[in-house]
């Protein structure tokens, strides 16, 4: 198995992605593809060949500040539009880019295509909770959603979270202000509605204190919410942190009492640490993309290769198409809208 | 100054409210009316008179499972309808209490009515930040908004942290998904233009992470979002705290140090404390309505009634009126339609 990886995405690319790259291929039976400008890759990579690790030049690079559908259109020779052509002429199985969410998605729409009945792909977010870990789907891909398009992201978190952890019938909640199906704004009553007679194990709406309890395996919101919350969590966890450190140091004898518990802190801070997760799969395209987070380090790159190995040995696009009721052959890509 | 307690609300009514009630007294230059089932007041009351505190009997009560419609329409006799009637005869300036948020909604509405050109009420959150606090408009009262809603939410919230708070000039944020103003789903944008235009000290969107932060002193958003990012966070901090529980109590030598860290561990649990905060504010009705959180103690409670008096004293309601662009005068209650 090959996976192209952007080494152009990210806060600390190439250098953290390339190390990344050569630590998974140390871990995992796969190859990889480093897409981007060639000789800054080069200049991380020891001298040699090293088995199984290819580059792809791509002179261009889309920067953060990019609106997504006309940097796709503009830089063809951009590392995300050259990394998402090699899985659509088959040299590749997956790619992995920690770069402008908006520009990754607006290229595997315009270069994969989304797999046939999706209607909007969408971005699912994996968080530690009390009892292992969950996805808030979507994350931030679709801001204004009807109903069917939240059924449709429940469908496709589920066969995620089957197939890539392992986990028998996920549980979906639906995010809202109350338990009760009567709660909930239109487009959330209506979907609970349609997530009843989905065939999901869907366990009915579930509020914000229940996401970290892990009460739901899926957690169904639409793009606007999820991101806010998944900001909020970050948020949250860095001013706790911060709060903590600032009373320990106020008093001497605190600061012997924290320095015996600091592998205790490291322990929760490890829990938090997003880089253990691997990254937030791009649902519904047309190919195995994962998105990593911008300040991802190489480890986050390692574990984001486990990951999206795992999500080609488990042919997600093949379960989503099918759990979706239909074959798995893919919209033609020409047909799709790139969003703006 | 006296002010209507309803002493059947919260999960530790009548106890928690008494004590509350008899602390404010001793604390604050008040008077306070506990209204509910006399006999299972006076149980917890001293015998004899106590200067400045009465009891109002009031024989039925709206429980939390209660439709609020209906339990405000059926139950004239409940705390709640008769404690909110005391405030529109002008015996009470304000009302307060710890039980079903949307009854005393209703009732608010039923009895008191909105004032004039408010559309919606809303309930303001007032949360610690790592700069003092601030307030998330609306928490709960309204999920589905229209943007002429939002803008009255950052108006009233503005009204209020400057009034109560003292807060000069006080920054309003509008949630969303992203800082740039394209960002956030149809209303969201639709607000960001004409808070533009409001007059308010309107700082942009904000996104989930800056809440904490303190970036903004009223934090704008519809009462679905509102109510997630809320339980969110007391859900994130609670599960924050259990871990670190979890991790220092699993070696011998953790503990003693954890032990001499409890005093910081307390000042952490402190600033995070919403009792210290003192309840949540129904803007837009016609008087001064303060809901509490239904696990509140007697501390809760006294702080509660301290910030009353500050409202009443800051006269928010012709305040809100007057930032509105209308006379102070109130629509009439009957106009009202009380929400299902």
């Amino acid at each position: 198995m090959r996976i192209a990886l952007d080494a152009m995405g990210g806060d600390f690319a190439p250098l953290e992605v390339v190390k990344g790259a050569l630590d998974a291929l140390r871990e995992f039976d796969l190859e990889v593809v480093l897409v981007g400008q060639e000789e800054r890759i080069r200049k991380f990579l020891p001298h040699g060949d090293i088995r199984g690790l290819y580059v792809q030049d791509a002179r261009e690079v889309i920067e953060m500040g990019d609106s997504p559908a006309m940097a796709v259109r503009a830089k063809k020779d951009s590392s995300l539009v050259v990394g998402m052509g090699l899985v659509k002429q088959g040299d590749c199985q997956a790619f992995l880019s920690a770069g402008n969410t908006g520009a990754v998605m607006a290229s595997a729409l315009f270069v994969l295509g989304r797999i046939r009945r999706v209607e909007r792909p969408a971005i699912g977010g994996v968080f530690p909770t009390l009892q292992g870990r969950s996805m808030v789907i979507d994350m931030g891909a679709n801001v204004d959603c009807r109903p069917v398009h939240l059924v449709q992201f429940a469908h496709m978190g589920s066969v995620y979270m089957e197939k890539v952890f392992g986990m028998p019938n996920p549980r979906v909640g639906l995010l809202s202000n109350g338990e009760e199906k009567s709660k909930g704004n239109q487009v959330t009553v209506q979907t609970h509605g349609l997530l009843e007679s989905s065939g999901l194990n869907f366990i009915g709406n579930i509020e914000g204190k229940d996401i970290l309890r892990g009460v739901a395996d899926v957690v169904v919101t639409d793009g606007f919410v999820g991101n806010i919350v998944v900001k909020l969590g970050e948020g949250l966890s860095e001013t706790l942190f911060r709060l903590m450190r600032q009373v320990m140091t106020s008093k001497p004898h605190f600061g012997i009492a924290a320095m015996v518990l600091e592998p205790a802190f490291q322990q929760v801070a490890r829990y938090l640490d997003y880089t253990e997760h691997g990254g937030a799969p791009l649902l519904g395209v047309n190919g195995v993309v994962i998105i990593t987070h911008g300040r991802c380090n190489a480890k986050a790159v390692k574990n984001a290769l486990g990951l999206a190995r795992n999500a080609v040995e488990q042919d997600i696009v093949g379960a989503i198409a099918s759990g979706l009721g239909s074959p798995t052959d893919s919209q033609s890509p020409e047909r799709d809208a790139v969003p703006g």
